[in-house]
């Protein structure tokens, strides 16, 4: 507990560092920015930015050293820079501890295993003859991972049969990546659940949401505040224990006919929250900083049945959504834009709307999504 | 109605600024501000800022010049500045003529008079024999008003007798200022409305709200979704027509057993408006943006039955709340600090809860202002 503000510091200037910005001026919390780029979607919209790699370890602990708390906008950060880090006396939240987990699926799968926590069967393997021991053991279809560097699909295959998966796995092996081969698991739904804990160890669990990923990448998130909420928020509890997360974070799960399975986990504010912003008394974003400011945590009451959140990529033509604000006459859209130059499928926003009829509310916001891309939806398929 | 997002220039960095940023960058709107200093509320939050006074001609044109739209955080501009704008090609939003009626509460009540717009019974006097006529046909007690100069109380005085309205009269009148003699009406409760109206005249009218002054100070706003607008709502679309409104103004009421009468108007956010952060699918401030910036209204759905907003004034001990935000451990207590210097008795911010029971809302929400002020509440009356 801090009886005086802290100093902020938040590590990257991407949209997850924007929108934390966005959640701390109402409380006029002291954050300082180190981003990239003065053109940093989060630099673009707070003054007290450093400009500096938030990979250079020196830029960092120079960085560091004017605040009394760090947190970030991505859990890829270096080991360098978390060496760098640990040798301040500033406090990181999350911790390094919890960010080593987070790069690394191998130590997830084994750390939720030890805390006998649902998750897919799986087994490692560092060479190609376990890879191929392993893979007759889990069984056709699987999936491969690398234990490290992949997000939003990347470092994660579906493997149709044993030729596939030795051609495969040999690229991170080569690499001295470990591989996880895990069960190919019925899904029924994805969901994922946003847990917040403090540094006594408290956590605050936000309600689950669906999402709907295409082509590896998160599009629709829905949540319906009257859903079966329970089992989600019990495994993400035990997950914010597990990992001793100060922050906020997302736990993404399988929905089978076994119940839930957990995919895997960001230690930071995540797309799937989104719709935090408009649905919740307290959004991700200042759930995440009230916990690393040593803050009470908001209020996770609903202020709507449901919620749908669709993402906004850039579409095809390169049209810039921000020019095209006028053309989304719906007065219940709420409109996310993260200040990036806009290009063909990238990240470049959200909307959300609140509501009861999630399929009408689904409708509104892509149809909002195609005014703001000039982009026909893509098929739907779950 | 633009096609690419404009640039906004905001005059004046206050509290006011600062919500209409907050509120700016989820639509990723290209905000410019001009401050008097960098320590204003908005300029600490806002990296395209330019230093310089927005009370300079000089400054404020050479500002102007770089935007496709100016607006302000306040109405009180200057004529010097007024006539540099409209020596300019950029758009005002409000615009000069609205300005102009704004600052000068007898422009206000002729025109309210012209359009047959209710309001107490006045007469206008430039000498201190026709003050003394006025006063004798009104009635006392009665109210004095200066025709401009005056906000937050200032430049309005209670009068219980002829002496006494001579001896008031004589400042206004000795420099020139033409002064009101009003009706003192019996007020049952004084009420607020917010209305945006875009270049097109399309007017969008926010709920009505009750307000409750302490010393001529706004101390507490509360809200009921199902309360009664309608006449309110009928006099606010016709104030903003009659003033030929861009942008979001107040529109304050007093309601009396003869129904509602427009005490004044304030041609921008407003203090009053502060609840519709939480309270409404779209605030104040995005709606006075996106009037000014020529995109659709947002929704004016409520997101609760009601609202309550207490201000946050700077403790006797001068306490500041950044320092104690940790005391307020209600998580449905939502917090807006302005960025200032805590000084004993100064505007520093304020709290808004949103739910069903008034009372009970109201009851956190001062206790919630009394932690962060380590200050009492003060007695409350109508």
């Amino acid at each position: 507990m801090t009886t005086h503000s802290p100093t902020i510091g938040i590590i990257g200037g991407g949209q997850l560092a924007r929108m934390m910005i966005e959640a701390a001026t109402p409380l006029d919390l002291d954050i300082r920015l180190l981003a990239a780029s003065p053109d940093d979607g989060a630099a673009r919209i707070w003054p007290r930015t450093t400009i500096g790699s938030p990979d250079d370890p020196i830029a960092v602990a120079a960085f560091a050293a004017a605040c009394d708390v760090i947190t970030f906008d991505h859990e890829l950060v270096p080991e360098s820079v978390l060496i760098a880090l640990e040798a301040t006396n500033v406090r990181l939240a999350p911790s390094a501890q919890t960010l080593r987990i987070a790069q690394n699926k191998q130590k997830q799968r084994e750390l939720f295993a030890a805390f006998g926590l649902p998750q897919p069967r799986f087994q490692l393997a560092t060479t190609m003859n376990t890879v191929q021991t392993a893979g007759a053991d889990i069984g056709f279809p699987l999936i491969l991972k690398a234990a490290r560097g992949g997000y939003d699909g990347r470092g994660v295959w579906a493997i149709a049969g044993p030729n596939d998966l030795m051609e495969v796995a040999q690229g991170p092996l080569d690499q001295g990546i470990v591989v996880i081969i895990e069960e190919r698991v019925a899904i029924e739904r994805e969901l994922a659940v946003m847990v917040a804990r403090d540094e006594q160890g408290t956590t605050t669990v936000l309600p689950t949401v669906e999402t709907i990923q295409i082509d590896g990448i998160c599009r629709q998130i829905t949540y319906r505040a009257d859903g079966d909420h329970a089992q989600a928020t019990a495994i993400a509890h035990s997950v914010a224990d597990a990992v001793g997360l100060t922050g906020i974070m997302a736990v993404e799960l399988f929905q089978t006919a076994a119940g839930l399975l957990i995919n895997e986990i960001a230690t930071r504010p995540h797309n799937s929250g989104h719709g935090t912003i408009e649905a919740l008394a307290c959004s991700q974003f200042a759930q995440h900083l009230r916990a690393v400011a040593g803050l009470p945590a908001g209020s996770t009451s609903a202020l709507a049945p449901g919620a749908v959140t669709v993402n906004i990529l850039g579409g095809s033509d390169g049209s810039d959504p921000r020019d095209r604000l006028h053309l989304v006459r719906d007065g219940n859209v709420h409109v996310h834009l993260y200040g990036k130059v806009a290009r063909a499928g990238r990240k470049l926003g959200h909307v959300t709307l609140i509501g009861d009829d999630l399929a009408d509310l689904s409708e509104r916001a892509w149809h909002a999504v195609e005014l703001l891309t000039n982009e026909k939806r893509p098929e739907m398929r779950r």
